[in-house]
């Protein structure tokens, strides 16, 4: 197949407008942009941000609150800017999920505590922060995760993810506080694991 | 085999000497308690702390800082209470230990970095401090080992092993500084990365 330079220098020079444009975005953009663009779009629907992907429901920032509070009603909020998150049980075999709110700051944020096997016969913890709002919003925020055990301390400190990007990549980057069972074993009581949880501006 | 419990009541009476005492421990214990005594007798004799099985020798308290300065040379030596402990290459592939020393307080504290593949696929970071000291007076100390990168701090906050215990259990249980190579590159440039020790007294 010979390369039509001819028509690739069209296709580069035409402007296509982004696949959300229905929903407002005004962005037109090359055809070799667009996937880029439209991966961060900021009018691209937010998915519902509970880890797993059991819930399918997609919609605007502002219609996740509702969800949330309408489809998963049993998740617990505290209010204030240093919290405990409580995982209980998280010697439970297998893959499990504990989901908290915070909410500080005029804004709510996701605490997810993820238990997950990729490595034969390792259990490791991922615990990340995401805020429901977009990836601009997230920058004003940092947040510290810390443990604190017999003469020991574990802690993490890192920009909120936003719900627009998600935590699975971070996730399966290790970007976020990992932990294996062991250390867990060090700082839980009774198998509920306390997680100090404080969020800033910046 | 039935039971005599007969010489099994006198063994408990017997009092035995433990098997240091040509070393000056006069404790003397009963034949169930001689193992646990001797695995923490302070006359045990001290194993030389650098990480790595190669370097045989033994010897007491007193003789280790003047056998690493003799058959060690090469380990760098930092004084104050908060230095930079710099591991260069972390990328070297294959099991590696990076090692310094820190002397603050009057003390000597070796720093370790081992990195590890024990689970298959997953390389694994494990950084410790130990005293070139006892257990009691190692509890007299704190360490701090802290990853500073862009938007993201990783800290650890533990008591010092002795080098009588040595570090190999702490980093078995992954009682220490634990980390993957995803981690390291968020932390690391150029393939150097550097860990921040702060020793305090408490
Ligand atoms: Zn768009
Ligand atoms: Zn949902
Ligand atoms: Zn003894
Ligand atoms: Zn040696």
């Amino acid at each position: 197949s010979i390369r039509n330079l001819a028509m690739e220098k069209v296709a580069q020079t035409v402007m296509f407008p982004c696949k959300y444009s229905s929903s407002g975005c005004m962005a037109t953009m090359s055809y070799t942009e667009k996937p880029e663009h439209e991966e961060t779009c900021e009018f691209r629907p937010y998915s519902c941000p509970c880890p797993g992907a059991s819930c399918k429901w997609q919609g605007s920032l502002e219609r996740v609150m509702p969800h949330l509070n309408h489809a998963h009603k049993s998740i617990t909020t505290l209010q204030g800017e240093d919290i405990v998150f409580l995982a209980t049980d998280i010697n439970l075999p297998g893959a499990v999920d504990w989901v908290m709110m915070q909410s500080c700051f005029g804004n709510h944020f996701m605490l997810v505590l993820e238990k997950q096997e990729k490595f034969d016969g390792l259990q490791q913890f991922f615990a990340i922060v995401q805020l429901i709002g977009t990836r601009k919003q997230a920058e004003n925020f940092a947040y510290r995760l810390e443990l604190n055990g017999h003469r020991r301390r574990l802690s993490w400190e890192a920009t909120p993810r936003s719900i627009h990007e998600g935590v699975a990549a971070a996730i399966m980057n290790s970007d976020c506080l990992v932990f294996d069972s062991s250390i867990a074993q060090l700082f839980a009581e009774n198998g509920n694991l306390g997680i100090n949880v404080t969020i800033s501006m910046c």
